[in-house]
């Protein structure tokens, strides 16, 4: 069992509705020791790719993307946002994204002056289930003809198929806890070997 | 002139209605190693003090409190979340924040879970102008018990109010750079000494 995996057995707690609460240390208090012990494990398993540039999405891929970043050379992150704003000027990169935790949808923008054809893209993110915000992402990515190297996720539904979808298309996708049954009842959760 | 004043003065641009646009290395694109940067400068300016957490909000807090924890023992970071969410449940300190550059105003929570009064709290945020959501912060850490032993902001706008008023208030608040004036026609950026 790696670093995240042990951290939710410990810490996690499994609701109804196929929620895992992982706020404790993962995407409201967040344990940044742990996001440095993720980003060797995602430097590990992405060793020998090379990366420009890091792309996530507000507001919990942020602190876990900057924390990997370290262990990437200190490249820098790029995070997609879900909401226009006064500051983005200037043309953007945009796709609709369906949210499973807040049900409803956001459109998801990148300006383009940070993303474009010399990026070699590494996507990190939090929770991976249904991979709408994940194709969103990989979507603004082909917009901007950057290459998607590597995708990784911390806790991916292994029950929803989001993971099958991605992986489908071809693409290296490391999730370091991937969560194949969970019981809100018992509080059990099963980890992928 | 420290890392920050350097690269607002390289990259930032100053646009009409007193904004300053430094989504290339701050709040959309990160430059992580410029918020190791911060970190370290935040570290010694805070030479003494005891924080057990940080306190941000997001999103664009989140990078840079990130980064700073690691120069602060790696402590827990808290962001402050914008809306209601299905996955916070239980009881939320709440504030109430208006947003200079979104021209809103947002309902600003923290699981009382992650604050309470054996903590002594570091805020950072990247932009002080108006000092509404910092004010929304420090309410939320009096909610919780909370002491605020320091503020630490990246970008602080002299010319509005926000900082005077939380000066007043007796916080140790050290903003990294400190613009006092500045012109959207010639493009000048005045700091304060």
């Amino acid at each position: 069992m790696n670093c995240l995996e042990e951290r939710i057995k410990k810490d996690g707690v499994v609701k109804e509705g196929n929620v895992l609460k992982v706020d404790s240390f993962l995407n409201h208090c967040m344990d940044v020791s742990l996001f440095n012990e993720m980003g060797k494990e995602y430097a590990k398993r992405f060793e020998g790719k090379h990366f420009t540039k890091i792309l996530t999405i507000e507001a919990s891929g942020i602190g876990i993307a900057t924390a990997v970043a370290m262990h990437f050379g200190n490249i820098p992150v790029v995070f997609a946002k879900k909401t226009s704003s006064i500051n983005l000027d200037g043309e953007m990169y945009t796709a609709q994204v369906e949210s499973f935790t807040h049900k409803n949808t956001n459109q998801v923008i990148v300006s383009k002056k940070f993303l474009g054809a010399e990026d070699h893209v590494l996507i990190i993110d939090d929770f991976l289930a249904n991979g709408c915000a994940l194709l969103g992402l990989i979507q603004i990515c082909n917009q901007a003809g950057a290459k998607v190297e590597g995708i990784g996720i911390a806790i991916e539904k292994g029950f929803q198929q989001g993971g099958q979808i991605i992986r489908n298309l071809g693409y290296q996708l490391e999730s370091l806890a991937i969560v194949d049954k969970m019981d809100a009842k018992t509080g059990e959760i099963v980890f992928r070997q």
